[in-house]
């Protein structure tokens, strides 16, 4: 089964929206055994979108399109999937009465405009959508499928999840492709893709090694009847990739640094805390973006200004030898984070985030440091792509350092 | 002048990574005066690849493509322009002695299949790119242009700002396209699209109503000879548009909820600390993604465990009377944080981020209180759509509570 997803939207080509539903439809076609093998992006333009869809019907078993369901005038997914299907688009009567209701159970009147979210056509039927007015549309003509669901990702997350991604399962017969990624940190692409060019040979399953922000990933995809046949295919290679990157890798599929973070710390039954000032809370947050994470982490200060560095627990002496932004500072910090939380480790950055230096130091200095009760450890290191840039990195970098000092812990 | 994107690579296609770099250029574009009518995304495949390069080359003036330009068999970017020009890349001497360069200056041996990177073809110009290992391709042929840069983000924004965008601009003689966005809080989207639908029949400017996570926006599109020109159409929509919206506009443009924050802070004079538990710091880093943050935001306290809430000023009384996940505990989380950090307010947030409900309260349960010295307010809601959603609504939350307050204060 051939799929092409259409996101459509002016807002889009702009560049004011960023597409997330692209991604989190192509994520989960490869379970369902349907191939992806372009998607588009489209403006609020009937005449456009109607070509597109024209071209993508005549090649595609299925369609999968988002936005363009709102209530203004602007959007037109349903004229153009109705102008390609050759219909007519009608109010259901069923539907306005459900969008009525909708409307009166906040206390509100329906704007005339939104009437058109009640429209459906000949081979068209409804999809529901409890988190927003516009229902979804599904439609099927000469064995093909076209499905529109609503641009805002929280309604489409769950249209897709709950309604479209079910219904497709039912449809799709073919092979099913399974991925299952390794992650590694410490090595280079390049070196990488030398260490296993072996593997890089096979066909199914396929290697892919990609560049991430928390290092290089390894990406293993195989082809079978049944998802079973798929993964026996996969474990050998896996296995044998593990086997040559050895330390290096981290973690497989959805983990991220915080998940394999919290791993470590709960194997070790330690506890953490973080001190932060050129993150500005992001290294807690991110920390706290793994579930389950307050049977380790105690919590964290933002020490944003100098005397609460003090206030906190960094001796005044450290920050009028060495500054605010050094290697000093962050084992200080780190340090006054344990003791002040009472946990096992302390883990600190500071930094200019920029967009100004400070203490003369060039916007990208930044120094992270782990205490774990007996040691201090600091990476100190440059990196000037921006405020937000550099506090994403500082909070990869301190990861990294961490894993290094739990696994020194055995 | 007509373009379109392409993004190049599977792990795009599967879902692995989100495409940022077509958001990038396309904010990009309508300031150049080019127009982007269509963008797509593509995996490592050579045909599908030069079969898609031969469409778009028929249709566009130039072709921006992201990926395919890494040292590994998948990187085929390279592969496919050639084949759409019909020429046949060859190692440029230069690029070649650069590359090795590169690899020397990091103490490492150039693996041969990086070879790849010094490729050219006659109708071929590099493009510089000191961020990595990947120079861009700049081809023209018959008056049309196709450019590749990589994919990796930070290579590509700055090939893009420093290289090709100076060089498009003086290619583009096309009017130029200049918007300008208001943005509002408090409003629905068919409730703003009525108030200004007499608006919304204008062409030029133009105005489309988008509903976004911080509220409902407005944006203002005109097209003109000159930027000047576009900014004079521009100007009485907008004024008209500020009459009928009122209080409910708190930013432009590139404005976020942070520095709509911390202006109002500044022009009153206020120091902020914040005290979070659910949002596990996500407030405070928030807070100063804004630059300059540092003059009245002290810092903050995340106290992920209760004993640390107590030990940080919340009433043992309150956490026994009422627990952590209430109205309650939220107002004195604010009190204790503008009391610890001896700042004018305090904002804190409580709340059950999940996977697993909390004191019988079910996830997505969020109480966000702001403290100012006078007075508590306090915000209580339910948002149930995944933990780090949850987190960056309740950030919403506080900063629109924020908003009031400060407002309020004159």
């Amino acid at each position: 089964m051939k799929a092409e997803i259409i996101s459509i939207g002016t807002e889009i080509l702009l560049g004011d929206i960023l597409d997330t539903n692209t991604n989190y439809i192509a994520q989960r076609l490869p379970g369902l055994g349907i191939d992806l093998y372009t998607t588009h992006q489209i403006g609020d333009n009937l005449e456009r979108l109607t070509e597109l869809l024209r071209v993508a019907w005549s090649r595609s078993d299925v369609i999968l399109c988002t936005g363009g369901l709102g209530p203004t005038e602007d959007d037109v997914t349903r004229d153009g999937i109705a102008a390609m299907l050759g219909e007519t688009p009608e109010v259901d009567q069923r539907l306005e009465e459900e969008l009525r209701q909708w409307f009166g159970r906040r206390g509100a009147h329906m704007p005339e405009r939104n009437l058109k979210q009640a429209w459906l056509t000949p081979s068209t039927k409804d999809i529901p959508n409890p988190r927003g007015t516009a229902p979804g549309w599904w439609s099927e003509k000469d064995g093909r499928i076209i499905i529109a669901m609503p641009g805002p990702p929280a309604e489409m997350s769950r249209m897709w999840d709950k309604e479209v991604a079910p219904r497709l399962r039912e449809r799709a017969t073919d092979a099913v492709i399974v991925s299952h990624t390794v992650k590694t940190v410490g090595l280079g692409e390049g070196t990488v893709d030398e260490m296993v060019s072996a593997l890089l040979k096979s066909r199914n399953p396929s290697i892919g090694v990609y560049a991430k922000a928390d290092g290089i990933h390894l990406r293993i995809t195989a082809k079978a009847p049944t998802e079973a046949e798929a993964r026996e295919l996969i474990a050998p290679v896996q296995e044998e990739i593990e086997r040559i990157l050895g330390p290096a890798v981290w973690g497989h599929d959805d983990d991220t640094m915080e998940l394999a973070i919290g791993r470590l710390l709960r194997e070790r039954g330690l506890t953490l805390a973080t001190m932060e000032s050129a993150t500005g809370g992001l290294l807690a947050s991110t920390i706290t973006d793994a579930p389950g994470s307050s049977s380790y982490f105690r919590g964290g200060l933002v020490a944003y200004a100098t005397e609460q560095k003090i206030a906190w627990g960094v001796p005044a002496e450290v920050v009028e030898q060495h500054g605010v932004i050094s290697p000093e500072c962050a084992k200080a910090m780190a340090a006054a984070a344990h003791a002040q939380l009472h946990t096992d480790i302390g883990v600190a950055v500071t930094g200019v985030a920029g967009p100004d230096e400070q203490e003369g130091k060039p916007v990208g200095t930044m120094h992270v440091a782990v205490h774990d009760g007996f040691d201090d450890h600091v990476i100190s290191y440059q990196f000037a792509q921006g405020r937000e840039a550099a506090k994403r990195r500082a909070v990869t970098v301190a990861f990294q350092l961490l894993r290094r000092v739990l696994l020194a812990r055995g």
